[in-house]
């Protein structure tokens, strides 16, 4: 797959924003062209966002090269050696048209140009353009750095080879192309959008029901079936065993009957806005945008986390940067005696009913910073690929202070001995802000043959850098609770 | 809160299906009506995908006082001294009239009985039958064991008391009941995805996009917004820092726009059913509907998880079932001295690459296990509520087996020692099919008075039950795991 060494991100706003966040968490470096004063704290607040989302979907791991961001003063030098351009200027045809003449004059020949329009055809924008060839519309969701989808549709004198580096490009930062065979005012997902959102004018301004009542069916109905399954497939479903054929057929007569005020458009004025603009408010229940916005990705970082876990639609987009890290060769052994092999924050899915960190996640960041070790020996996911692997055999934990949502912590671990197939770890899992100790982890560890099904020796690459390890750590105290046992002593 | 007794599910379909398997597993005691020889084996396999659905949900959790199932010859029968009937017949005005007469005929005063017409105007259905005060539209969505929300549309003679009912008695089996204030064809939901569905069609006829393209867009995008906020809280969001009302003001020209071929409904032929058909066949890649109806609700149930784990929406609905269970009394410790503390299934989402159960899973099976326990002591979640609890100090787990995803597993717990402070536990986990160990779990439990945040005595009730499983348990030999220490043997 094709990497994008450089991207230009002309116009910096929420989606412009969105984008620069996206790229730059995936590796790319990002210059931004944008005429507001204000656009680096915009964008620093929109990055903030889509790093505390990256650090709850991958809870204590490095994301791998980050990019670097840089402002330029002008288009053409954003522009200047970027693989790609994503321009999220104002909807204004001419504007458009303005800013992609810079755009092309500076950009170099196998480019591509996407612009984040939602609704202006790719043919009006590239008209008069150097590079016309390069430029298609590529339209993402807010937010972007979160909503993997993209619709790309080329115009009159977009090349195929441009759509093609297209498709590739944005797979490699983690997003899923749909490429639309024609052009069309506001393409499909703003059209869809747009049929909903004229329906629910209707039934606001007819008193049948307010924003949140709409919106509620939205997210306790339909919604769950099309984060996951678009309306095609749900009809499938719907169909059952009688097949999708027997239920269109059914299907037909109904978009004859009453159900849309098709014929008109409501009266946008006053009054209407209004009534919307006060359910909404209603709605919000006092929250913030911002305080909104972070319930928004929460709630999206754990809906795709659930999708990955069943390998399905936008789950299986996700990229895991630990991994991505190490194939990058982001995996030797740091420096010094101290061994941090786990940093992050206490997630507000890992806590119980009193808001502390439940027991079994002490064990799911025990096994990060294990599988953090075992990286530096050699022994990762590559290593696995081989056929053999490090299990761990035994665990005991210590549970020493209780640690609330959202803290952060942090582990160091020490070898406490190792022979040709077994490795003794003892990690140490602290409170970041009062340094206290919060639990241990001991964990015997065996190298095993997966075919054969049994331990053994390990490669003499991999002893010795344990080998290193010991010697570094020699002088460290073995830890007080190391080889301890559970039981209930006499007074 | 009020809770059903009894209901009547009329017509046994795909949503009476869903109705009964979610009324079940609710607790409450269904009588069905279906003329249908074959409906029996329908609602069994509904039942069958309900039943693995909470499986996944509450892993390992009994599902408290589970109702019975019964099937009826009529009407009358299954609606007599029901609290709720809803009827889930096919969509024909006469057929509905004439099925509501005879459960208007055979249902008690203060009934609610309800349709889950997706179309039709409850003052039609009413209109001549007897309790019709006691009739409205109760519309869910597919699958109803799963998705919240229901409709809730009063007719003419529908009275404010029944509807105020409705609202509390689907409230009481998880769901989100939204009133709508007046009626109108194919209420809020149908109308919004007709009003999408139209727009797709016009999509595939003219080309634009295929079935998939189409789906995905929704699937990769717009649809993961709506697992969580609507399209109104949405464009809040979007409307950012400068408020809604600006936002509004600004949307407004864009119904004028060209972006829907509002005017006209395409003509629906063989020709356009095939297209569909073919790519919607396309599309399902060769899965089967019983297949893609597994992967639906294996994403639903994680969906709703994580929205769960952020106390949202959906998420926040869901009934633990233990806690129900532990409110209604069922919290007795067993007979016999073998205690069953947890039996469930390896859940796909608890495992690694290799498909196996990753380590801290089996962390999380024996906190299950110990939290059935402390139920049955008297230490559960109505205990915490008093200020004191039980914190796990201590864990030590050997693993001795792999166990695959979908592989059914139990816990046996033995009582080591305990004083009037501590509880020293030993858990055996084991495979099912094979009755080989997996793995082995020892905990040190510490009572704790949570306001002084230092350990504390036990009360006496709850030593007495200890005693009494020590005594049971007193022949058991101590299992050789406990109170061993981890550490390399020397050869």
């Amino acid at each position: 797959m094709t990497k994008i060494n450089k991207a230009a991100v002309v116009g910096g706003g929420v989606i412009g924003g969105g984008w620069a966040a996206r790229l730059v968490l995936a590796g790319v470096d990002v210059a931004v062209a944008d005429p507001d004063p204000d656009a680096k704290r915009k964008l620093d607040a929109i990055m903030a966002n889509a790093e505390r989302a990256m650090a709850r979907l991958w809870p204590g791991q490095t994301l791998g090269n980050i990019g670097s961001l840089t402002y330029e003063d002008s288009i053409g030098a954003a522009v200047a050696g970027a693989d790609l351009v994503q321009e999220s200027a104002p909807e204004r045809l001419d504007l458009k048209k303005r800013i992609h003449q810079e755009i092309g004059e500076a950009a170099s020949d196998d480019v591509v140009i996407g612009s984040s329009t939602s609704g202006l055809l790719p043919s009006e924008i590239q008209a008069d353009m150097p590079h016309a060839d390069r430029m298609m519309v590529a339209h993402p969701y807010n937010p972007v750095y979160l909503l993997p989808v993209v619709e790309i549709v080329g115009g009159a004198k977009t090349s195929s080879a441009a759509i093609a580096k297209a498709m590739d490009l944005y797979t490699s930062i983690g997003m899923k192309p749909v490429h639309l065979q024609k052009e069309i005012d506001a393409f499909v997902g703003d059209r869809l959008l747009e049929a909903m959102w004229r329906e629910s004018l209707w039934l606001i301004k007819d008193g049948i029901a307010t924003a949140e009542t709409i919106d509620d069916v939205v997210r306790y109905g339909l919604g769950l079936r099309y984060a996951q399954m678009g309306q095609f497939m749900t009809y499938r479903l719907g169909g059952g065993e009688a097949g999708v054929r027997h239920f269109l057929e059914q299907f037909g007569p109904s978009l004859q009957w009453p159900w849309t005020k098709l014929m008109d458009v409501p009266e946008w004025n006053d009054e209407l806005i209004d009534m919307i603009a006060t359910q909404s408010d209603d709605q919000a229940k006092g929250k913030s945008i911002a305080e909104l916005e972070e319930i928004r990705d929460n709630n999206l970082v754990d809906i795709l986390k659930a999708l990955k876990a069943n390998d399905w639609g936008a789950g299986a987009l996700i990229q895991n940067p630990a991994e991505e890290s190490v194939k990058s060769g982001n995996n030797n052994l740091p420096d010094g005696n101290v061994l941090e092999t786990w940093s992050g924050l206490v997630d507000q899915s890992w806590t119980d009913y009193n808001g502390h960190m439940t027991e079994f996640r002490y064990l799911e960041v025990f096994s990060m910073a294990t599988d953090r070790l075992l990286v530096w020996i050699g022994g990762g996911p590559a290593y696995v690929e081989t056929g053999a692997s490090w299990y761990t055999i035994e665990t005991h934990i210590k549970h020493l202070d209780e640690v609330a949502a959202g803290k952060p912590m942090r582990v160091e671990t020490q070898l406490v001995q190792h022979d040709d197939k077994r490795v003794h770890l003892f990690h140490h899992l602290y409170g970041v802000e009062k340094g206290n100790l919060l639990a241990t982890g001991e964990h015997m560890l065996m190298h095993v043959d997966m075919a054969a099904g049994r331990s053994s020796v390990m490669p003499d690459a991999m002893k010795s850098v344990l080998d290193v390890i010991a010697e570094r750590q020699a002088d460290m105290p073995k830890p007080d609770a190391a080889g301890a046992a559970i039981g209930i002593r006499q007074k």
